[in-house]
């Protein structure tokens, strides 16, 4: 297993170099981000005297978000910092001094002013990772006051971090490869930081960018944007231009007259393409040479504000081919309401049309982008529609998750002093397993992953060519044999004795992750509809630890 | 209209007195925070030569969220604290130049290094009134440049705030007034401030507390938490206490043995409930001890770790009554697990046998709190059952608003340099209504609402006791005379040359609003199942004004 622990501590890297916005948005994480009963455990612990008892607790969730049988693991690197930053201020302490009731012993805000994480060790799956349920994506080990304390923030920086990564590698799968995916949440996010942690998180779930300005500036992501509806139908007629229309023509060094070209452009383009010229929008026209001449290398129209098929294409091509007369080429439209499928094959006729008639070959291919209340459903339709969409900008339904908002994440006291816990329940999918446990993914002659494999800490680790019985955790006569190609131990030791024990990877190596770590999984596995279960097993030794401690600590019923 | 445009700027008060926090808090919410078409917008208008030009937008959402007719309006002191600090930093200034193409003139920088929201008017709605779908929550007037810009951001303020308190204040409606409602949700918010905002506008919507430490502090909210099972399963048995067992006996000031006590109190009551004392956990006993030994004040216990009947309720009463022999009240129970209805029945027969037992009037009245994955359709089937719950505490469905996670506000051109503008639309709900508008609320005799009344800016308002036509916006057949015995505003002034214009209200006093505006609306109208609309209306200038405008503007269609 690759735990370095013996390696220096490493200092986690700044975003962007830009410490303003940085610290600013690490502020809300701080010690206090908790449920008040993380302290008042904490000062009950306190008053028993168990400040020197040592808990191993596991993160994990037990249910795949979306109906789907993956979950991307993300947010690590968050929880790592708040590691690192973990203290009380004097005006937390205040605060809590306030808060809780008089009786609290003076000493226990003391003890509290000076708790860190120093002595917390946690293991975890790398960042970016293909998991599955029940295997713990953390095990927080330490003292029990404060890895009990460590709870509520580490549940918080990794559920939402997990289900919009897992959300937009899910748009990733089914928009394929080619297409380019953008977040435009922003202004539909739960909260200006969600708005932020969308951004983020699907960038590393596989979107080439965002509109979040912000999100750019702190993550580095690459950030795109053209222009409103507002934009275009806050230009009337030709006046508005207020005489401001010339244009740098790149062949010549001369200015020419945009708005000269593009009405002369018309003409032969709306016979052409059998669209009246005067059904066509003079306001969007206006609209679009302004854009034009303040993007000239980078002209993307929205065509949809007055009609797509009558206005929109119709006032675009004459601005594109004008700015091909001076030496420059468009970039695309982006569609925004009506039938996206029907209306990007009748951009795409245009677009061929035009580019035949003037034999200019690029014209076929410019970009056709589409962003109305996309979600995972729009798109395989569309996909079954063939659509020749380039470009999908999507809001509300990926940055809130609209399918299933929140990641059942949850954190359980699996040890305690060395002796292991069971948390018992009459519904067996929320019974713990006990102890302190590592992970295995186990791979397949073809190279995919074919099981994780649960063992207790000091079983030997799986080996290559060498058979493993592995055992479904509660179904006793549901057992395999298998000969692992490959074994991947799935922990590392990510903190300990205070400071970060492994280089963490920058935010594109942890997207770069995602997309590998998907490649391991067979498709049945990651497809949309009734896609297979991955197995999740446990070893022999693990099974009859479990069942035994069950078997102890379960009450006998009686039947009246 | 109470336009206090000529009083002194008001400052913003201050949160709790914390800058630290608040400042971080509000360190996320800046000019960046936006989407990039903003600035490629506002690079194009200065391109265009339309510094000058003045536009009012609307911002407005068009459907109620969660199946319902009302929404409470939040997010307003948010909005005004964003333009308050309106500026770009050279940082900003510095990314943007680094982002934007080459081509961007230099001095466009230095025109957006100098904007800020001076220039800007913001009328608004009261924070905490309920509100409908198509009255503007705020009117945004000023140069179209820096109006156009605060688009996304001003959106994302008042998206999720206002979703969150109509979540909340539906929670408040379904629960009743009596019964208290705890959000304890930060662990599957969607990122850090989606949790801090839930808090926040969770306690305007009627919510009486949170379990989120940090919204405490900063929003100084009560904050409220005992323990998790994990505190009670760390326990095994009575060795864990590590004879810290000993508690002041107020009464005689002498220590006492609680393990003594609650050990001796397990006899009686186990025969007084039918339980037998070896099926009870000892475990927990020794958990709960410690728990009344750290707060014997505010003793409140978890019972659904092992079994509420066989064990929880046993244990509990033992400490309870034990804490009695010393001079203390425990406050109650929460049950986490199980048929919620089922179980606090059985609980409050317990207390009640108990309370009979020792002649203990308030064992009675014990609370029971109840914190199982509840929405509110949970508790309105409770209702139905007769639950004997106190106090519900509730996460997930209500921070993440799993029901519906966004709320879908927009912001909207209405008017360019005095000239009115349109967005039509082949969905009739997605016209918008043009120009520079009023809005009032008209009250019936009973001092209900009876209707909202959109009006051009230029009308006179509508007065008591005259009569007035109000007409559904789009269907020409539906109007109807109201006579107003009361007509409300619902506009002020709340920005203008700089500065805030109105002092603002505490978050207590909009709590208080919320209750108040929701006072002013029919029962039928905010009932859960099959809501009525309430009913919003536009004067007759208005209407033919609308008409007028749109049929100048709709292309007439050739069918072929």
């Amino acid at each position: 297993m690759d735990v370095t622990g013996d390696s220096p501590p490493v200092a986690i890297r700044q975003a962007n170099g830009e410490g303003k916005c940085f610290n600013n948005h690490n502020g809300i994480v701080q010690p206090l981000l908790t449920d008040l009963y993380q302290i008042t455990m904490a000062y009950a612990y306190w008053k028993s005297g168990r400040i020197k008892d040592v808990a191993v607790f596991d993160l994990f969730f037990r249910q795949n978000p979306f109906q789907g049988e993956f979950t991307i693991f993300a947010g690590l690197e968050e929880c790592l910092k708040y590691l690192q930053n973990f203290h009380y201020s004097d005006s937390d302490i205040n605060y809590l001094r306030q808060t809780l009731p008089p009786s609290i012993e003076e000493e226990f805000f003391v003890f509290l002013r000076k708790l860190n994480a120093d002595q917390v060790t946690v293991y975890a799956i790398e960042e970016g990772s293909v998991t599955f349920p029940r295997v713990p994506l953390m095990r927080v080990e330490g003292p029990l006051i404060i890895v009990q304390i460590l709870e509520t923030t580490l549940l918080t920086l990794v559920n939402y971090a997990s289900l919009m990564a897992t959300n937009a590698a899910r748009y990733r799968l089914a928009a394929g490869k080619k297409v380019r995916l953008l977040e435009f949440g922003l202004r539909r996010a739960q909260g200006p930081d969600g708005g932020l942690s969308a951004s983020k998180y699907s960038y590393i779930g596989g979107f080439d960018g965002t509109s979040n300005v912000l999100a750019g500036k702190m993550f580095n992501i690459p950030v795109k944007g053209t222009h409103a509806h507002a934009y275009i139908s806050s230009f009337s007629n030709f006046g508005d231009l207020q005489s401001k229309q010339m244009l740098l023509d790149k062949k010549t060094g001369q200015e020419q007259d945009m708005l000269v070209l593009a009405t002369r452009w018309r003409e032969p383009l709306s016979e052409l393409l059998d669209i009246m010229p005067d059904e066509a929008s003079e306001g969007e026209l206006t609209a679009l040479i302004s854009f034009a001449i303040a993007f000239p290398e980078g002209f993307i129209a929205l065509v949809d504000t007055y009609d797509v098929k009558r206005s929109g294409l119709l006032n675009f091509c004459a601005v594109a081919m004008s700015l091909h007369d001076l030496g420059y080429r468009a970039i695309g439209i982006r569609i925004d309401s009506g039938d996206l499928a029907y209306l990007s094959n009748k951009a795409r006729e245009v677009f061929n049309k035009v580019a035949e008639k003037y034999d200019l070959p690029w014209f076929s291919t410019l970009q056709i982008m589409a962003s109305n209340d996309i979600n995972e459903e729009t798109i395989l339709s569309l996909n079954e529609q063939n659509h020749q969409i380039d470009c999908f900008a999507i809001g509300t339904h990926l940055v809130t998750c609209q399918r299933q908002p929140a990641l059942g994440c949850v954190y359980k006291l699996v040890e305690i002093n060395g002796t292991p816990r069971i948390k018992l329940s009459q519904d067996v999918v929320k019974v713990t397993m006990p102890g302190r446990k590592n992970a295995f993914r186990l791979y397949g002659a073809d190279g995919h992953a074919l099981i994780d494999l649960l063992q207790k800490s000091e079983e030997s680790p799986p080996e290559v060519g060498v058979r493993v019985l592995c055992r479904h955790p509660f179904q006793e006569s549901k057992r395999a044999y298998v000969i692992p190609t490959r074994v991947e131990p799935l922990y590392k030791e990510y903190w300990s004795r205070g400071a970060v024990r492994v280089q963490l990877p920058t935010l594109d190596e942890i997207r770069q992750r995602v997309q590998s770590s998907l490649q391991t999984i067979r498709q049945d596995i990651k497809r949309n509809l009734n896609p297979t279960p991955y197995k999740v097993s446990v070893s022999d030794d693990l099974y009859n630890f479990i069942h035994g401690l069950w078997l102890a600590n379960a009450p006998i019923g009686e039947l009246s």
